[in-house]
């Protein structure tokens, strides 16, 4: 099966390779989102959860784990972890930053309230806590323990650095990390300790996931001035009118003159927008090629990703997280 | 030293006993609330850790270590985990709860934002288990991941049960734990633990805080009646304003007839809430005994408490344990 004729969907193949086990991961999380006392819980974790999300970094755990050989069960564990804290981070982002849709589908804290999706959130935190501890490996709970931190700090970082045109690439690339890489580069890693893995194949699976994760994050925000509503699933500009520095934005204020930085002031830094905003803040983008550099940076975290698989064996799954490096770029190049 | 000449203050005589091991378990505290990125969350962690709390939790679990004749340092490590995990649970009560004042001062949420408290929160679980990894006792991690666990439930079911008039005396124990009893719990037990405690001694030490914790949630339930504005520092009644349905409410409901339960269902159930309700909230509890009975069940929770500690070796510290269990319950006896 050559590479190109199947790149549009990596992961849907991964799936579908891994079936077995994500049945098994998905029966984990049925079972541990239970509550014999609170049944608010499971309504919660399920409406979210069932949502038809894709599964990304369970998929990734398993993937890491089955890459080297691993024949037993605790990577099952692992990911049905990996997908709690994540949506236990999803439920508490949304009240974080008041968003009434997700995945198409009103949020929790807008179905029920902020008080439900707090609490929920840390019960799955709690849970994720407890599953882990069955793999037996400290090595495991260090990893985890210092994502969840990492995931937790960079979003307190985002608080303040999304409107202060202070921030720099390092201190975005901070933010990035705890938004979406530290979890995927932890859900690579511990699939990789779980399996035995010697040292270089779990830096080789933290250096994927690590870079994968930013790869992902860049794109993300690079859709968010040039996408459209059917490609990324939400509204173009939605970063811009929530005001927040992204990496496009940093690059064009880096080249500002001084009536740019005067717009990004009043339209980021203030919060001041008007009509016609949106465009003049394309037009600068563009002036000064700011959505070509990110996409330039996001090609160039895909192909660290890539290049960090070449230390673990070949096979399928290694050409299908290749594969999955291309497609997450592709959606810009 | 009597024991009577110092009932009065047991957890003073305790911090003073212990007060080596209390002055590494704040240094701790300081250095593992830094963040290298995010400098909002020690600003809101010292907000609410340095409000002058009195560090019971880590006090209970040095205590018990030291009980047990423990050497070592990781029951420094546990007790400065155990007070990350009791401050991330007040961050995120105090959203839930909308509160205003925390110990005397403006709560995180009012100083800076939800989003602060929620974060910050999440970033203190975070190196709550990192801090536990660092016993290497897979034990104790089951222990702490569980009573988070316990905890979260029990903050949900009181979202749902509170204002519930089916709700049982099971569940308000059910609560209870969640709210208070959990963590104390899990902090004697882990200081059992890590000190190589036998099962009979890990039990007692579990079954004390458990009991001690219960007793203590029960007295608060009754001083929110009975209490005075000096005694409890706040005001008399905010159980029932906050229509929370807690102990002697749910005894004098036992026993209410129909106008009774008319009155509980329009002032809790309903929240209709009419000037002189408190009045007559106090007058149906004391017209059933509600507090009597619910202070005859502290009494016995603290007995239990006492009762525990004679499967533990005898000493100054076990003295002032039982001490505490009698210093709990002397505010309503």
């Amino acid at each position: 099966m050559g590479i190109n004729e199947n790149v549009a969907k990596p992961l849907d193949r991964l799936a579908g390779l891994l079936a077995a086990d994500m049945d098994a991961v998905n029966a984990l999380i049925r079972t541990r989102m239970e509550s014999r006392h609170a049944p608010r819980i499971p309504e919660v974790t399920a409406h979210l959860i069932e949502a038809g999300g894709k599964r990304v970094r369970p998929l990734l755990t398993i993937a890491a784990a089955r890459l080297l050989g691993y024949e037993g069960t605790h990577h099952q564990l692992l990911a049905a972890t990996v997908e709690f804290i994540h949506t236990a981070t999803l439920l508490h982002d949304d009240v974080v930053d008041e968003s009434r849709q997700r995945r198409g589908r009103p949020t929790a804290n807008l179905l029920w309230d902020n008080k439900s999706s707090v609490l929920v959130g840390d019960y799955l935190f709690a849970r994720s806590f407890q599953l882990m501890t069955e793999t037996g490996s400290m090595r495991v709970m260090e990893i985890l323990a210092s994502a969840s931190a990492t995931i937790a700090e960079g979003e307190v970082l985002q608080l303040t650095a999304a409107q202060d045109l202070a921030t720099t690439e390092d201190i975005y690339l901070q933010v990035v990390r705890g938004k979406t890489a530290a979890l995927f580069s932890a859900a690579t890693e511990v699939g990789g300790v779980i399996a035995g893995g010697d040292a270089a194949q779990v830096r080789a699976f933290f250096d994927y996931g690590d870079a994968l994760g930013i790869a992902f994050q860049i794109v993300d925000d690079i859709l968010d001035y040039s996408g459209t509503t059917e490609t990324i699933g939400k509204n173009t500009g939605d970063d811009f009118r929530e005001r927040k520095l992204t990496l496009p934005v940093i690059k064009a204020l880096a080249a500002a003159d001084q009536a740019e930085r005067a717009f990004w002031q009043r339209t980021i830094e203030k919060g001041d927008q008007r009509d016609g905003d949106l465009d003049e803040a394309l037009a600068i983008l563009a002036r000064h090629n700011a959505i070509d550099a990110a996409r330039a940076d996001a090609l160039d975290w895909a192909g660290r990703a890539k290049s960090a698989l070449s230390a673990l064996p070949q096979g399928e799954i290694r050409v299908l997280l290749s594969d999955l490096a291309d497609f997450v770029v592709a959606r810009v190049a």
